[in-house]
């Protein structure tokens, strides 16, 4: 059995999408156990009517209700209050008795296995870092994003979590992303540092120390990934890597240039297709390729970004995620918790010491 | 009397466009005077010849030309070798005789006042620091690059030269950009500091530190900018800032993201749009909507990248420049010397010393 932690209140289709992709994701997987933590002026039985009359007749979901199947594997945990978007990550400590802190407790004492959340970014970043806590001998948890530039997707971390980063952090990261990046794709990754040049004398000392750390850890650790040296924006949204390294700072800054440069194209875009008659027409035709670009960097199917190197599996999805990309969420936590992916980190991180320290 | 140099064997269409460009500008400006160094086989007369025969009847190019108008405004100075684009910037060194080479030491030697160039990045960084020299009391060049996001557009700097800062070179920027601001757009700039937040917690030392030091420093000096704090890549995009100030290896990534990232956008688009007939139609019709987004990039109206703090003006060209965006270059070089840039950047820095030690 496989238990997964989800504040139901995370998320701008919150809480309606997001239980119904528990759901979905209930009658995909039958050894799957669901917490929802959930606010207590919340009507569950209404919520749960609201999901069964919009549901398709005959659909499975409808039984799946009807029937109170899913009683057995999900339960419902009421809270005092939630985090909304706005929420500073300092307010939210202030209530204990919130919707994500339940969840991150429950991770903690080890009640579930991962937890799947939708909501305020800031407060999942640190809550899960200061109460789930880190993997022994792991220095630095790092947030690891998707970049949906080929499928797979080209893994980036880490993409903000920690503004400061040393060479040892970055072999670490490469690490643990490897490990993950075997368990999902099953294939070896290559890895490379993210720099401003390809060249070896290119960079600023964090990288050119982090490259000779890599080059050294390599040559006694094969099989864990390729490492390919340095490599450019350019190389990344070409597909050339796939895993990204990076310090907190850098790896942000790349991620928000890529999605605020994305959004601003697509703005231009309908500027141009708002243009005279013809454009507007023109406009109207092509609103499926522009829907596709637009939703971009949502890439739900990979569940979204993970925050790795703690000792339980911490999922963020997109605030926009609907149902099924909750589903994919909930299923991707539930393959890596079915994959120990935790104690894979560990381990490899333990062998890894030697060249740290 | 203003005097440009220019390597005229810089750039994707050199000698000819970088020539034709040269001719333009110095049919604009009554009283400017080019040094344009060349490989000593290249043949002049031809090339004029090519000009002359390719520009429309009756044109003033072609009066410019055949009655020898340029002569007393243009000479040439026969080299022995040029560097190409995939010369490594120290092979450069190596022949003194060289086009570019060439121009910096007239530029160190002042019989120029600034030098345009179209080609090798690299070369023009290295070269350009190296044989021109500091500004007195500058402690680090920067690169200024130009993001196209509005008009005016938005400055960035350092986009590539520093890898590594100190929060002291970070305010010298400001001060720098700031003049030159002030000079081509003739208003006061905000200047804001790339960073992974907008909140005054966010941030590496860094920008806490260049942070620190520029709100102090603006106290005193109410007039140089507006300063506004930190920004995110998602304001530059939406221009909430005209200069943004940056070490060169974020900045040189933020750059690179947006570059690589429009490049990949639009590939995306023009391989939906050769799906099918009716796709490929609509590909045809939205051509010119493209190509303007193609070239978004190449932002030729403001004459290029800048290095800024040097002891004369050394502006970088895009290597795909056509003889438009060469005039302008020399045009914008020209206004730059006309309004004593160096010496302006000069006075500034000397009243920021305080500041700083």
């Amino acid at each position: 059995m496989i238990k997964i932690g989800i504040d139901i209140m995370g998320g701008d289709y919150a809480p309606y999408s997001t239980l119904e992709g528990v759901l979905y994701s209930l009658m995909e997987n039958k050894d799957l156990y669901v917490v929802a933590t959930y606010h207590k002026d919340v009507d569950l039985n209404d919520l749960m009517k609201k999901i069964f009359v919009s549901s398709p007749k005959r659909s499975k979901i409808r039984g799946f209700i009807k029937n109170n199947l899913w009683k057995s594997r999900l339960n419902f945990i009421p809270c005092s209050s939630y985090v909304s978007m706005k929420d500073k990550p300092s307010n939210f400590f202030k209530d204990k008795d919130n919707t994500l802190n339940k969840i991150f407790e429950l991770l903690k004492m080890k009640e579930v296995d991962g937890v799947v959340y939708a909501g305020n970014t800031g407060a999942f970043l640190e809550g899960s870092v200061l109460i789930v806590g880190r993997i022994d001998n792991v220095k630095r948890p790092a947030l690891l994003t998707i970049l949906p530039f080929s499928n797979p997707p080209i893994f980036l971390l880490d993409s903000g979590a920690n503004a400061e980063c040393k060479p040892e952090y970055i072999l670490q990261f490469a690490i643990m992303a490897s490990t993950y990046y075997k368990i999902i794709v099953s294939k070896t990754p290559t890895v490379g540092i993210l720099n401003i040049g390809n060249e070896e004398i290119k960079g600023n000392t964090l990288t050119k120390e982090a490259n000779i750390l890599l080059k050294n850890y390599i040559q006694k650790n094969e099989n864990l990934f390729n490492y390919i040296g340095f490599v450019e924006p350019y190389d990344v949204v070409n597909s050339k890597v796939n895993i990204v390294l990076a310090d907190g700072f850098s790896g942000n800054i790349m991620l928000k240039s890529f999605e605020s440069l994305s959004e601003y194209m697509m703005d231009v875009l309908k500027r141009e297709f708002s243009k005279g008659l013809i454009n507007k027409a023109l406009g109207l035709v092509l609103r499926s390729n522009f829907r596709r670009l637009k939703n971009f960097f949502d890439y739900s199917e990979y569940g979204g970004a993970i925050m790795l190197g703690l000792k339980g599996i911490c999922i963020k999805t997109h605030g926009r995620a609907n149902y099924k990309a909750i589903k994919n969420a909930i299923n991707f936590t539930y393959k890596l918790a079915k994959n120990n992916i935790i104690e894979r980190i560990h381990e490899q991180i333990k062998s890894g010491e030697v060249w740290i320290t």
